[in-house]
């Protein structure tokens, strides 16, 4: 069980463990951050099964663990997974703060349990089930961070897979994925059009802009059709090399900001407010991009998954377990 | 220059070499194919020059060569481009085979001449630069065979990069190339989505049916976002892992036909003869998904690339270097 905790102090030790990466937060009983250590042994790298898991927080956090052993540790992401320390089955939308808590399963590590958050499962409107794992902490990051989206917003986090999540009433309704960042990275690293780019990334602005705006006025011709821009152009220089990333990053974020948009349309979330949230750079992409669909500004909240976890450990709901 | 030959006996020795593999095919005055020989020695794979691309020809057709030395010899395919034999600058549509003829390109083999096909570039309606290379003459040969396709068609060469021909009064007006081909490919080997497919591919006819009509009936949801449904299908067991490789194929060529398809209205095609020209097994699967969209049964036929040659060869025009 959590209990109520002083208003200073360490509140939480808070665990973003995903596939590739784990982000270990101290996080005071106010919810501010007090320090963040980083280990590259993401869930989807780890064999092993549970001893493995545990070994990399006694190589991570040992510390803090025995120097506060009575401040509880929270999960979230691809360690609740199938192939995670433990899977914790997607909890089913609309889901909100105590519904994500309750469900939470436990793992034992030196003598504590550590509370494994379990994802969100929805379904599209074509009947298609989709999934998150990790990003509605920042939804409920981003809730506690702006208490005005709780009312009802669309949050988007770009990432390897981008989320849109509709919520209202502090509630995740729904949400759509984007397979964005990594149609990025294998046609980057995988396809003919990765072999016109240089290996270095520089950014260039422009490339960007053009490849957003030939996605916004795609008029049906398709993504699968105006990737071949990116090979054609470089090959007949009409952009240079260098310029190709950034004009295949434009592409594709502008598909999806497309797609995105007439989701958010169909959700009725058309006059709700908007709000990036995720890796500043990559954010003010899509900020950059949204501008080029003529929106509004959309503002951009930093990584917020830490905070979400501090708020729904403030549930005090784990002793439903 | 290539001489008025019989109507008996070997016309044109053709070579369609592509990217990743070369046939070099022997066709008789009357345009049938007599022989085929295949190599793996495709032109991206060929290093050093010119001195590669003899000695290719020497392992695979120096008997040929030899035996009919008064029989010209043609190439068709990326042997022409940039990291080619020689580089033959594509030619401006609209085209048709004299001026394909007359644009091609000598190099020197065992004392004769090869003469190198130039390939294609248009420009999209939203002004990008598309090219093609070697399809022109499975274009020319759909034409040959299917004399009443001149007038006015639509000709579609599913493939590792498709590209659907607008034909009128033999010439090509246009096209537009679809990455279809390539997108599965590097999605199934370096995707999150490949992972969960077995290695061994099996025909799951009913998977492929639900990825085309899930495209078909997109509704504005997007290929970045649909992609994600090969994943969620697998993850919750609604499709089991062998048939993931069929409906990510059928999402795919269902985002190609929703695009294609559109493109054909644009160039006011609508009412154009279609048709299906190259490898059989993959033009099946593109009639299939024409059916799944409502069209009447598109006619296939085998890859036409060497009748198309054959027919540039007959216009005697290589004289005009």
């Amino acid at each position: 069980m959590v209990s109520r905790r002083k208003r200073d102090g360490v509140g939480l030790i808070a665990l973003d463990w995903g596939s590739s990466s784990l982000r270990a937060m101290l996080i005071g009983a106010d919810g501010v951050t007090q320090d963040v250590r980083s280990s590259p042994h993401g869930a989807s790298t780890l064999t092993g099964g549970a001893a493995a898991f545990e070994a990399v927080l006694d190589g991570l956090i040992a510390d803090w663990r025995d120097a506060m052993p009575q401040v509880p540790l929270l999960a979230c992401g691809m360690v609740g997974s199938q192939h995670g320390w433990r899977e914790v089955p997607y909890l089913a939308c609309p889901a909100d703060a105590p519904a994500l808590a309750a469900a939470a399963l436990t793992v034992p590590w030196r003598g504590a349990a550590v509370h494994l958050l379990p994802g969100l499962r929805c379904e599209s409107a074509a009947g298609m089930p989709d999934v998150m794992r990790g990003e509605e902490c920042q939804v409920l990051g981003a809730l506690h961070l702006e208490p005005g989206l709780g009312e009802r917003s669309c949050i988007v986090m770009p990432g390897t897979h981008s989320k849109w999540a509709q919520v209202s009433k502090g509630t995740v309704i729904g949400f759509s994925t984007h397979m964005t960042g990594e149609l990025y990275a294998v046609l980057r690293a995988h396809s003919v059009l990765g072999r016109l780019m240089p290996v270095e990334t520089e950014s260039v602005p422009q490339a960007f802009k053009a490849g957003v705006l030939l996605a916004r006025n795609d008029g049906g011709a398709g993504l699968t059709h105006q990737l071949f821009s990116v090979r054609t152009l470089g090959l007949t220089g009409h952009l240079p090399a260098v310029a190709l990333p950034d004009f295949m990053s434009g592409l594709l974020i502008g598909h999806e900001l497309r797609a995105g948009l007439g989701w958010r349309g169909q959700a009725r979330l058309g006059d709700a407010t908007l709000v990036l949230t995720g890796e500043p750079a990559l954010c003010q992409r899509y900020a950059t991009a949204f501008e080029l669909f003529d929106m509004d500004p959309v503002p951009v909240l930093p990584n917020t998954s830490g905070v979400g976890m501090w708020r729904i450990a403030s549930q005090e709901l784990f002793d439903a377990e």
